[in-house]
C-alpha cells in the first residue's frame, strides 16, 4: 500500500487564532455551541480527516485569556464534547487532550475507554503534562511541579493507563444466557501496579473497544518529552517553522523508537500547519492581514506571556521594540525557546511577534494557493519531515472549508491522500496495528511453547 | 400549580436485577451497547420521565461482579455516556453519579458543567462517597477512608464545585466583535477556596448553562449523609421498604432543610421503587419468579457480600440457613443495616435474602397491576413519604416499557403526573428554582442598598 498523508484537524469552536471570533464568518458563541462543533465535525469527516483534535487546559490562564478578548477562556471539556459529537459522525476519529499531572490514572483510563466504546473505536488520548502555577493552584498546590518531575509522573501515568486498558482480554465476554456465565474470570486481570507516584490494583471496569484501546498521542518536544513519546506514542504532534528542524525531530524520534525495539512506522510524526488558502497568493495574504487586524494589544501581550509559561510580563514595554530576555521557566520550556527563535530569526518586534504567533502559537503558518500549500506538505511528507499534518484552520468554519474544498482535492490528485476511509476505527485509518492484549499474548506464547 | 409526582429512571444497560441479562428480552450485550442505551433514553423520554439516572463505581467489585455472572462488571462511564445520549433526546434529564472521594473538585465541576452545556441544561450530579477497599486500591490507598472522613471530604468537595460553578456570571459574555470585548473580566470570579482537603483558586473554564448549574442529587441515609443532603441536595434518592421509614426520612430531611434556612419544597425526596407490572397480580408474580430463577448461587452470595461492604463472606454457609452476624463496616453502613433488617423482618434464609435484594439492592419492590402500583405510589406521594420516585425496572427494556405503557397512563388519569414536559431544562421540569449566582446576587444587593 502506498504511504498516504495522515491528517488531523484542530477545531476549537472559539477559533484557533486568538482573535478569530471577531471574523465575520465565525459564530461569536462558537466556543460553547454544540451545533457549531457538530458542523465542524461533519466538515472534517467530509474532508476524510483521520481525526478531530482538541487541546485542553485546566485553568483559564493559557494564551492570553485573562484580558477579556479571548473566546478560548471557556468552553467544553473535550472528552464529553467528543462523546456527543461521535453520535453525529461515522468514521472521524476524536483525539482529546488530558493531563497526566492533575488526574488519577484510573479516571483517565476510564473516560478514554468509555469514549472509545461510545465511538466504536475512534478515540485517541493526547498525553500532556500540565504547566503553570495558575493551574497548580486549582489542584491544591502553590506552584507547578518541576519539568522533570512532571515527565516522570507522566511516564508512570501512561504506564498505568495502558495496564488498565488490558484488564479484560478481547474475548473475555461470553454472555451465555443458558449457563449464566457472563464473562470468563480467567480473562479478567488486575494491574497490580506499584510505582513511585501511583499504586493501582485494577482491574478497570470498562472492556476493550473495537480498536483495542485508544490511540496514544503526544506532543513533547524537550528531551524528556521526546523520550516519553518514542517509548509510548503512536502519533506525535509537533511544532516546527522549517523543514530542517522538522527533519531533525522526525529522524530523532524514529531512531529513538527503533532503539527501543519499536517499529518506526508505528509512530506517526504530524507537525502542525496553519493554512491561509487563497485562489491567488494575494488573496491568501489578504486573509492573513485581515485576521491580524482583529488582535487587541492587551490580548497579544497576554498571549505571549501565556505561551512562555507566564514568565514574560510585557506590560509597559514598547510594543514596537524587541522582545526582552525572559527568566527560565519550569513550564513549556520548548515552546518558550521556539517563540524566542521566531523573534530572533525574523527580527520581530513584540507586536510583530504576537501577530505571528496569534495564528498558530508557534506552529507552521502557510499562506498561499492550494497548489503551493500542497507543494509544501508534499515536500515535508516525502523528505522525512512528516508522516502527516495536524491542520489548524486559523478561523472557522471558512478556513476549514477552504482546506477541505481546495487543498484536499489537490492532495488527492497527487495520490497523496485517501479518497475514502480505509476503516471504521481511528487505528485502521491511521494504519496503526491493533494492540495485542499482553495477557492474551502471554497465553498464546505459552501455548505455542507446549 | 398542583403538585406532581417526579420520576427518575435507573436504566443500566446491563439490567438492574443481578441476573436480568439472562432474560430473553434483554440484549446480552446491553451493558456496552450505545444503541440499547439510546433506545432506553428514548423510551424514558416518551414516558415523560424527569431524568435518566445512573449509579457508578470506581472498581468492578461492587455487588457480586467477581463471580463471572454479572453484566454489571463493565460498561460505560456515565458522564461520557450521557453526553452521547443527550444528542438523541430533547427534554430528558441526565443524572450521573460521581465520587467525591477519588476525584478532584476542579475535574468534577468541569465535566458536569460541560455535560450541562452539551445537553442544554439537563444535567444532574449524584454526589456520593465511595466505599470499599478494592476501590481505595485503585487510588493509591490500601484501605478505604473512614465513614466520617469521607463525609467531611464530600461536604467540602461539593462546596468547591458549587463555587467553581459560579466562576462566570450568567451575563459575563458580551461577544462584541466590533470592540473586541469577548467577556467582562468583572464578571469572572476566582473561588479562592482554602479548606481542610482542598485549595482551589479557580475560576472554572466552563460557563454556566441554561439551568445555571447541574441539579445536585444525593443518596446518603446515615446521619452524616442526611446532614450533607439537607445542606446541599436538591433531589434525594433513598431506599425504604415501608412507608413508615420513608415518612420518618422525609420529615427528617424537610425539617433539617428548614432548620438550615432552606425552602423544603426545593429538596425533592425520591425513594427507589422496582416495579413488576402485570395485567393481573398472578402475571406480575410470574415475572418476579422468572427473573429470580436466573440467579446463580455464587452471584447471589457475592451480591450480599458486595452490598454489605465486603465484610460478609458467606461462602461455606448453608444457603437455606439464616444470615450470620457481620463485623462492623466503614463502608455503606446504612445499606448493611437495611439488608439485615430485610432478613430479620421476613425471617429470610441467605438464599431468600439474595433473591429479594437481587432485584433492587434494598429498594422497595412492588409486584402487581398498574392500579395497585399506582395506589402505592399515590399513598406515598400524598402522605409525606415521597415527592416522586426513582423507578428501577428490574430488567430491560420490557419492565421499562411496562411502566411507561401501563403505570404512567394510570398516574396521568389520576392527575398525579405530567402529560407533557413543563420546560426544557431538568430544573424546570423538576420545579426547582434557577440558582442565583452569588456574585450577581451580591452586586444586586449592593445596588439595591445604594
Amino acid at each position: 500500500m502506498t504511504r498516504k498523508i495522515r491528517l488531523g484537524a484542530f477545531l476549537p469552536g472559539g477559533g484557533q487564532h486568538i482573535a478569530s471570533w471577531r471574523h465575520p464568518d465565525q459564530p461569536a458563541d462558537g466556543a460553547t455551541s454544540l451545533e457549531f462543533h457538530k458542523q465542524l465535525a461533519r466538515t472534517a469527516e467530509r474532508g476524510l480527516f483521520d481525526a478531530y483534535f482538541l487541546a485542553d487546559n485546566l485553568s483559564i490562564g493559557f494564551g492570553g485569556a485573562r484580558e477579556g478578548g479571548s473566546a478560548r477562556v471557556a468552553g467544553f471539556e473535550p472528552v464529553t464534547l467528543f462523546a456527543a459529537l461521535s453520535g453525529f459522525t461515522t468514521n472521524l476519529g476524536f483525539i482529546a487532550t488530558a493531563s497526566t499531572t492533575y488526574e488519577e490514572p484510573y479516571n483517565t483510563a476510564r473516560k478514554f475507554a468509555s469514549l472509545d466504546l461510545i465511538s466504536g473505536g475512534r478515540a485517541g488520548w493526547n498525553v500532556v503534562t500540565t504547566t503553570g502555577d495558575p493551574t497548580a493552584q486549582n489542584f491544591n498546590l502553590e506552584t507547578q511541579l518541576p519539568h522533570a518531575a512532571r515527565y516522570r509522573r507522566a511516564a508512570e501515568h501512561v504506564e498505568v493507563v495502558r495496564k488498565l486498558w488490558e484488564s479484560f482480554e478481547d474475548d473475555a465476554f461470553i454472555r451465555d444466557k443458558e449457563s449464566g456465565v457472563f464473562y470468563d474470570p480467567e480473562k479478567l486481570h488486575e494491574s497490580e501496579h506499584r510505582g513511585e507516584h501511583f499504586q493501582v490494583r485494577g482491574p478497570l471496569n470498562v472492556p476493550r473497544s473495537p480498536q483495542g484501546h485508544p490511540v496514544i498521542v503526544q506532543a513533547g518536544q524537550s528531551d524528556d518529552g521526546r523520550g516519553l513519546a518514542a517509548a509510548t506514542a503512536e502519533v506525535i504532534f509537533t511544532a516546527h517553522q522549517h523543514i530542517e528542524t522538522a527533519q531533525e525531530f522526525y529522524r530523532d524520534i524514529k531512531a529513538r523508537a527503533r532503539g527501543l525495539g519499536r517499529n518506526p512506522d508505528h509512530i506517526l510524526v504530524m507537525p502542525g500547519v496553519a493554512p491561509f488558502v487563497g485562489r491567488t497568493k494575494a488573496e491568501a495574504e489578504e486573509k492573513y492581514d485581515r485576521l491580524t487586524s482583529y488582535i487587541l494589544e492587551a490580548d497579544g501581550v497576554g498571549l505571549l506571556n501565556g505561551l512562555t509559561g507566564g514568565t514574560l510580563d510585557l506590560r509597559g514595554y514598547d510594543l514596537d521594540g524587541p522582545l526582552p530576555p525572559a527568566p527560565p521557566t519550569e513550564g513549556m520550556k520548548s515552546r518558550q525557546a521556539l517563540i524566542r527563535q521566531i523573534a530572533d530569526e525574523n527580527n520581530f518586534s513584540i507586536r510583530q511577534l504576537y501577530q505571528w504567533v496569534a495564528t498558530a502559537r508557534g506552529h507552521f503558518t502557510v499562506v498561499g494557493t492550494a497548489e503551493t500549500i500542497a507543494d509544501t506538505l508534499q515536500e515535508w511528507f516525502e523528505n522525512e519531515a512528516a508522516d502527516g499534518f495536524n491542520i489548524l484552520p486559523p478561523w472557522l468554519p471558512t478556513a476549514l472549508d477552504d482546506f477541505v474544498d481546495l487543498v484536499i482535492p489537490e492532495l488527492q490528485r497527487r495520490g497523496l491522500f485517501r479518497t475514502e476511509y480505509e476503516g471504521r476505527t481511528l487505528r485502521e485509518n491511521l494504519g496503526l496495528p491493533f494492540p495485542v492484549n499482553r495477557w492474551a499474548g502471554a497465553r498464546a506464547a505459552v501455548q505455542a511453547a507446549e
